[in-house]
């Protein structure tokens, strides 16, 4: 199975930037954990960040050429980015959403993703290890599609 | 460990219910399934489910005393129950909220929840194995609490 | 046919409270009133009334096995109440929604019911002869769904 | 007892439009049906559609003169007509509101009626059938009054 | 001078209908007040009242052509008929709006109107004598433009 | 009859400021015709005039003792004022409320009056000739209470 | 092919109002083109105005008999006419909503359109020569739909 | 003079709870507090706590038999439940509400309380003193409706 | 112990206005009845009432200097005036917050405090006796802040 | 006469995605008519498509030195992207909006576009059709302002 | 070079206030700074502070006669005073707008300033040096009108 | 000192586009001068500027490495960046928001900043003169953390 991993913006700052709410691990340290967890389950994990949104739709539909299922943390364009959002409904691959921290209890903008309606579902709140759940997330997700 | 998981209102009917949002497994069948994941990890999981708010409340309120850890879909109550939201602030345990559709691509009023920000985080859109997910998350939590 | 009828919190109280909304016939008689009507055209009805939210769903629940067809006058749990308004959506029965007063003509809240869009219709304004009419309507819709 | 029964703008259409929320049957037939619905039970019935506001005015204001109650349903004009509400305060009859669908499970727009603060009462999702039961409604309201 | 005097929709009913707001003078004596007091200034004063939205457009495009002001009270058309203002905008006369009731210290909808932005002023709450002040301030308003 | 009219801030600038809302005429000409317009109608015309929402207060409360009506002009305290709104409930004097120019076709809060709810009525964007209609309107209101 | 194209309240006026957002063209000359420009493309135009909905809604139903297509300008009647609406959903027939000036870069109000929803298209901002675009479109639609 | 003095969810917890907001003495410690404070002044109390909305408001409707006053903390019921508002009015009893802390310098949602309008006043933000002051003020009330 | 209570605009006409929602007493009675309260509480009270909020606002800048804590009705300015709400927080005292009518039961812009948020508490709808109330609060909170 | 037509993110996607929104034709195959119909009508059609918001604009600036008009479909960014707006109101070129479905009969978001205030005009709904009537209406539009 | 610089109420509390959004500097060391550091430049300031919004009104009259420019730190008023914002925009002369502390870090209704779009700009955040960038601004404004 | 100062979309047509809010100088000119300005009093200024989101934020990510403080246009994205934003958070140096033209005398989308809560200050409306005084105001923000 493989999954396209990707990382929204200034998300590559992990472990240098407001520890309180995103954790003291380097980024490069969790996508190793990323990939050896996915490796361990049968998993190819390529993982992918950009802080440019365009970049980051090019990614989603390069993943619906290769992948069987997006793992996307899209970070700030959460909020906005309904381009984003239109490139995972035409991905037409099953996706989860990951936050870090539990946007639900900082500010008031962070509750509201406009990406939530258009994947499978999310996790939210159990820092870089919400990762690793997502992993577990899709490979579920993709089993149940194929009975 | 110990985990109190909560059912909220309706959810004793699942698996009768909107087959299209909730899926086919029987209310018991998930139990059983929940049960036997937490065995296998050392979690000891007491489940209790109502469709009365109070009795929520008293639920939680008992989990201070015995449980390290809460596990709730507060179903239609994660909408207006700011007394669920209340027991579980003073319960001071790590939480997770698991909703077992995806409760944001559904009606407006679903998206909002009124418990998300008092918990650790939130596992959604995942169907009943979004329980076994939260076994997972809520054991990272504690684990983490305790280095 | 079968009619499970169920009386929201407070009406208990009809006849005792705010003649110039609810009138001044006591719930007893309303009650009577009612089932005498039912047993003249071939309807059984069973009345229940709660100022439990819980006892409410559960109530639902039931008349899920035994019943054709609910009326409910949710009374202030119309404006709030979505794990009502889950239960009457899994019981899968012809509903009618009764309010004696007209609540348009109320206070602004009361204009707002969550329970309107899962039921077949509504009857408002007619004080306790509503619910003779919604003894009426869901025959009528009984019978419809049988053609 | 007279009742002038006023139908909306569209509402001529009946049975050649939208079968899922109007059903199949003709606006002849439906009307034919009141009509005897009525004389059964000695209520004269007056039938009146229009798709111009100006003239269902027109008709409220015959109304006051004539009529012992109303029955209306204002169609799409429910939702703005302000003159059409002015006109049924002014007429000062008992008056009861129609809607053959349950707008209330349809588009958002279709929740808010300006007229139901100025009626009697709303009979919402009974199909043709629901005129009948506001025949019944305002005769018990003229009855009532008449105490 | 020539001024319009278009009285909109349930006007026709002054002195038959909500004494508190509207007074108890009827149409017809209002009407020659309104009249004689034009005459005394010498301002030809033709009146005009229509049930129907689209008569009063009508009646205002009329007005663009042989009149020099327009005095209009557009009732509840006031609260949305931007077919109205539209007529009025492409009119290009002075023009005055007149509510005999207080709108402010009624419901809240009545605070509003679509008409204010497009004429020259109001006249509020003074009951039917409004229509002689605006028929004042219509004078002064076409003196002052002649200047 | 006496009558107290009371300007508020910014209104002493009347002629220096803004003339396309607010015309040439000095504040002091204003005056002077409005008092004499007073005296060609047997009215005593006490002007007051502060930018000090509480000295506009204390005015009111002032008129409350020796005058038979107010006419006020709160200018940009008409938009926030509840302090102002309540000293004239308190007077409980007629009260017209007027505007030099049509605020409803400037900013939007403009178009928002707190003041407007408590007085008996409006004239709006009539320039100063809007005082003279004023007394005739006040002149109008007392003269009608005597009745 | 069969097109019935109907212009909203006010219309009757181009070429002689606001030819800032309107133009300076006749109304008669806008629609000899339009015939003109049918008739060159095999398409039979009947052109319609009305300054009333009521009558506009009759003109709807009607084209539901002979015509192929709408073409519609319903002015100021697109921010509120649901009755409008509801006429074009009742229509079944392919229709296009057309504006002559940029209504998005106007009144705010001029914004929301309750027509938009129901229509395949619009086309906003070309002026007259917006009609001759919406006979491309609707000969286009209907082509569409025959294949 | 006797006082039911109802304790609404999770305020069994107090002293084990938020001390910043509720405070460190104990709830059997408050509650004797307040029963000696009610002896001293000739008040029997009658304490009552729930986490059930349900219980709530068979205590209040009992409370209508036997009791002079009520004094109610409704806790989160506050914000939404219009159940407790409801009995609250049907009990036709002086009545005050208490909160602990100040609601208007916590969330947002804590500003906003559906029981004040039923209520003749609030004592907020005096801890556990706040209930003393009630029973103060109710003994007040009823004193002053005895005149 | 000293304290400075500032009764907001139009206070001054207790007893002479709306007697429904403010009582008969005298803005004199009351206050020599809150002198006595203090006095046999050992509570020196220094009162003072302004309409001018800028009056209000150096009032509550000297008690900064001579009081322990400030009581305050600031009537109308509760609902807007920041500029009396940066006082009290510069002011840094016990203060609490009196209205003598219940707020939560008038027009709805009553509701709205901008001044609790930044005071201790408040004391609601138990009319002039209110105040009496507050002086017992302050000096509990003044005590509180000396343990 | 040039013109630069402009897709925006995800257009490149068009005959792979939701085809009940987009339809069945190709990208290429669009691109291809488009450029054919301009050739037949003397107009050069340079053609972009970009995800990235930025190369959108940067496309925009070139367009503004060397075209003579822009035709845009900005996808997704239509409903928020500030950036590109403002870059076309710094081209100060015709311009019109396209989109391919009806935007307003789709979710609520995309009913809001903040490109229109700024552009000429929009055709909605027409599918890839849409961009040809785009290119006659930039036509008219670039002959009009010739003249 | 003249400015009239203006101070809002409670600022002649800083250096004893809030020093976390103030800083400790004392209202009297700012204000020699100020003046000392127009001197340097060629400007005479003078400096006024009040608490009440009339008097501040009256200032800004007085400005308008003898001050080149207009330096202004409306502090709470900036929120509301809409007779401030008269006031500065009939002085018709350059002003700038002083926070000292950054308003949109902090409450809600610290971001929304009735003066903002009335004066030439805002300088924000700066602690009290954001005077001093204020003259420099100023002299730059009103060099630049001289041009 | 160094200072990275950025500038976002559409900034680089400076001078050629609408002059009445940007002015006349070109982009070349103002940078020049900033440099020029920036060399006087010893600080390095760094210019960048982009139309692309993505890159901003990479520059913003660089400037936490290399600069002492951000100077930042942020134009478009400024109302709903919450990417950029996120950067500036990340990035913990002085920032200063500058907006040339005053965004609060324009359109109302305009006035909303989603990045002023997280940098320390805004100068807005001064023209290219901004970036000057931002200049000095950041180096006061560098000198007072070194204190």
């Amino acid at each position: 199975m493989k999954v396209s991993l990707i990382h929204g913006p200034n998300l590559n700052l992990l472990g240098q930037r407001e520890a309180e709410f995103y954790g003291r691990e380097s980024f490069d340290d969790i996508n190793r954990r990323i990939k050896q967890y996915g490796q361990d389950r049968g998993i190819e994990v390529r993982i992918f960040q950009s802080n440019h949104e365009g970049e980051i739709i090019d990614a989603i539909q390069d993943a619906r050429i290769w992948a069987d299922a997006i793992v996307i943390n899209p970070a700030a364009y959460t909020h906005y980015s309904y381009a984003i959002r239109d490139a995972l409904t035409a991905a037409r691959l099953p996706a989860v959403e990951v936050h870090i921290s539990n946007i639900h209890a900082r500010e008031e903008f962070r509750r509201h993703s406009v990406i939530s309606p258009v994947v499978a579902g999310q996790i939210v709140g159990m820092g870089p290890f919400g990762y690793l759940l997502a992993l577990d997330a899709v490979q579920f997700l993709v089993e149940q599609s194929h009975r």
